[in-house]
């Protein structure tokens, strides 16, 4: 239970991080639409370990491969099921795992929930997971960009103090991939980077801020009231590794404002009707207003460390644990095609049920 | 679609402001459970506006009706039906929302999404909804406490700029209720009060956070990848109305720590696993790890204000548009029982899976 | 959980046979459907205890109200709540069921499952709980009628050993209307009558078998592979109470055969792919071909009798019980509103998943 | 869509029979059952083509490899993911089929309703399909088995006009597997068999019954109103490809009995409560009574046929096809694991809800 995702285009991931490979069916994409795997590996290669000198040296190709669902390139409108497989087993490098739980990590909850885990790794709690979600992340993106024109985005916004400033209605894919944080602002970027590289050397960790951004949303697209569709998207996020919050357009800052601050004034725009401002951040009443929607998902210091730390064993006994190996300093580079794909995975959903209930 | 919530205590709420009244339908609740009408009002009754005076001044006395899923007084296992009439009808009160959208309301979406709406009193986006869900949740909040032991509190923690101090792991119910704000941090509580009124004298209003909280919670609850403990949560509340963000435990100030000063280290407490700090927020891989479950809710300032805004008409020209009659200047105290109801809903489904696949 | 059905085109049903009252929730319906009472009480009159000399004399009035989800008489595209009040109250009329398990009756499964059973009649599991069907079921058969041109219906084709005769081409609502029993194979419908007449006289009771039909069902709906259309129809239809058995197209009847004799060949008539014969009742693959969708449902006899039945009570110790009061010798004629509304519910169900994904 | 099946124990199928391979993931399947590979494989050396002179002769040895959700021989408690490769890849065998439909198989609907099919063997219609359904029911079946007791069985009981008897409370698995027929009435086995020989001679094709048997099921499974136990085994059986009906218990014969002579009187038995006779097939009200479940399947004769039929093309012109290379004269031996996999699926999830609500 609780590994699928979405109602109309649904997903199912499994695997576990030393298991053998990691994958995703996707129930219920459209037929038609052109797909190979060359549609989904560029965003696995964003997500993959390795990728660059500030990520974990981890080393996996993870080369995606589509076993069902399409035919001579196009889609059946039949489950597409895609998998990778694992390749960099190494459990004698997580032994210790085996018999004390890691602070800040699943271990102690999966063993006491399951009575089992499959600890080399992290199991299914390791952040290899969402390379399924990616995979479809990545198809829901594309049929997004081509049946409606939406375009998909994230940037990283933050990095423990370091803030930067992006524009939400211009920003392009090109400036985010132009650094290897992903973050647009090109100066902070730096700062960023070598804020990484210092905290790595220290053998410590640090979180930041990834935001999320879309643009092209038709109006109408979201299910109120459970449905929301910044309900839907805050779940989406809140499921990926380590975050800790969301908050979307003005979010935790509209605390602030009046509500004669704080409100969005219609204004007729070249025929349309547009928002003046947009602190709704493209939502209101929980369906999509035809502006940008924007969002911002915290994400916590990764919780494996290089330094010793108490901890408890197997046994509920006192112990201490000292994270070794490969070293992950931060996870925001990696974390923005996953924040992307949850987004695309929440709104092609939400286009397919509009479509079902008010075409 | 979209008006049902849950998957083993599966709820599903309907009605609009201005219709025959509002209710919800509970699906999955367990037999023999002792419940009558007088379990449910108390909740209803501090979710009712015009309970004092910083709230909306609308008269509804929002008596609920229990039709179904009870006998003799004790839950049969089949479905609970609740209702409560819809008695403070004045659609005349509503006719310039015939024709003209609120700003940051949901007129003109839902207007574009479904072709129609019911313009009186906001429809189906009014809070008036939720209480549906208040009722639900009171029946979930029972149970928590008869079967599991677990106790479901939220409060206001911060009005505007006004930021109340309290301890997640003593505060109490009565501390909660003893004043209209219900922030038990009663030095602030002053002030948060004086702040209301004075802007409801302006004809404006103000938003703010409230702190949700769940003590005794068991480890183990949550079904990891994609209904974590606290995806379901987020979700839960950015399905509420007027809410703009959630973040769980440490939130968005994990952002400024390093992964070093950000970690719970474990600790054998009595014979019990326990972490020696708690900025997991309860939740460790998207499971319960038995600390207190605490998270935060960020509330806009109500939308309508008694001034003249910009806006647009039903016709897409510019207009005009300015609140009058009854005017609610800070929805946060009738926002706990709703944050309460929301929290209990999401535990109550996840003990229910637990049972099922781990029990 | 179990009183949910549906995908897209979501009720859930709810009342017990001596509670407040019976209703549903419509989640799903498309807005700007005209729709008023007047659309859904026809159907509810024709499931009343009471309309004929051949069903039970069970008094009601079953006036429907709806009351959210419309909106100057057409639909919002929000959930449509309906209700029937109980009016036939009497429990002493039961006081033996309060003890005594009533031979294949549902008395002592639900006990035994819920540790409670609401006894007077039946609680649950009495017939009256199809009235949220039907009234559900009539907006379904509406919204087919008017968006796609599909015409369900059903027919009481077999009563014991009595078979009618009927053309699924051409019968009419008209002609199944014409008797009390709805077979419009005229000859037989008297013999029917006479035939359960004669039972009632008995203090016994008789099953048989009703079809049903949908014309104009267009290519394409159904959802391989586990939610083909005749898998939906088969749980819908032994969802009904007193259902025995379910088939379609050729049915039992197809074991008989060989290939050659079974298979239906195609042809293109007027421009269009059609089928000689049409032994797949309208479906293949699990899609409906264009078609008409034909399939029979067998009902028990009714196990209230006026005869003295072996049993055991609440203690289990054995015991006789013999029924008393109102006895229904034969369900058919009110089973032919409740087979209408459950086809015509997955019909639109499936229409709406088609529209989200094919369109 | 319609790829998943399931609430708690949810299974999500994928594969065309001409692409990478099937398979399918299971998720919600408790912790700590002992799982391999060995426990999936000899139902699918029953379910394979080629196992007898009586079955197609296609060539696959459908090996199955898990690939995740078990560590150390025993399940995670996460998602189970199980493929098996495709092998025996002949397009051309099938060049036909690119442009002309094959009669009474699902050609014409899925090209109509996805513009788009893989036409190579059948693609997601193909009986291959039920690989992934099979697999799953293997985990559900020991599952039943060594947590409740419960014994699923299933056989062959008709094929054309010769009929079995079987004692259902006590044919066992031996019995059944006796044969290549899998009827366990060894006399009319023979006939059987002869039977398909000779209609296999002619390159043509028979249909029957196969009856499916749960003992030891305990009384309070099955989740009223809709998803009574006997709806849901009618929707899993009539979502397996050939299929034309299903009855439970008395069934279709149900029809010609009185309720006097149908009813099945409760007696106390070793201070059990026991029905004298079991025309309701182990469920009453939707809900298990404790008595041996039994229920019918009717399946179609194969369509693929050696004979030339009447058709149209893809162009909607009328054309001939003749069945060539492989045959199957019947499925039934093989449809033997399919019902009994289903059935288990249908126990199990209906198991675990039971355990979520009633424990």
């Amino acid at each position: 239970m609780g590994n699928v995702f979405g109602q109309l285009f649904r997903i199912t991931t499994w695997g576990e991080s030393h298991g053998g490979g990691v994958g995703v069916v996707v129930d219920g994409c459209p037929p038609l639409l052109a797909l190979t795997e060359a549609d989904i590996q560029p965003d696995l290669d964003r997500r993959r370990p390795g990728q660059s000198r500030i990520t974990t040296p981890r080393k996996e190709s993870d080369t995606v491969q589509i076993l069902s669902g399409t035919f001579e390139g196009r889609t059946l409108g039949t489950p597409i099921s895609m998998w990778v497989r694992n390749e960099d087993y190494r459990p004698q490098a997580y032994s210790e795992m085996a018999t004390t739980f890691r602070p800040s990590h699943a271990d102690y909850t999966y063993q006491t929930k399951y009575g089992i885990r499959a600890w080399p790794g992290g199991g299914r709690s390791s952040a290899r997971e969402t390379i399924g979600r990616v995979a479809a992340g990545a198809i829901a993106r594309k049929l997004l960009r081509e049946r409606w024109g939406v375009e998909v985005l994230a940037a990283v916004t933050q990095v423990k103090h370091l803030r930067a400033q992006i524009d939400i209605e211009r920003v392009t894919s090109g400036e985010i991939e132009s650094n290897i944080v992903r973050c647009p602002d090109s100066r902070v970027a730096d700062e960023m980077i070598r804020l990484i590289e210092t905290v790595r050397g220290e053998g410590d960790s640090v979180g930041g801020i990834v935001t999320g951004i879309a643009r092209g949303v038709p109006v109408g697209w979201g299910s109120p009231v459970f449905d929301r569709l910044e309900a839907d998207l805050a779940k989406a996020m809140l499921s990926l590794p380590a975050t800790k919050g969301f908050d979307i357009g003005s979010g935790f800052d509209a605390v602030g404002l009046k509500g004669t601050e704080h409100n969005d004034p219609f204004r007729s725009v070249e025929g349309r009707v547009r928002t003046v401002t947009n602190r709704s951040g493209g939502v209101q009443g929980g369906i999509s207003n035809g502006e940008t929607l924007y969002f911002r998902v915290a994400f916590k210091p990764v919780a494996t460390v290089m330094h010793e730390q108490n901890t408890v064993d197997a046994g509920g006994r006192n112990a201490t644990l000292k994270g070794r190996g490969r070293h992950d300093p931060c996870v925001l580079p990696r974390a923005v095609p996953m924040v992307e794909s949850m987004t695309a995975l929440v709104l092609v959903d939400h286009a397919l049920r509009h479509q079902a209930q008010c075409r």
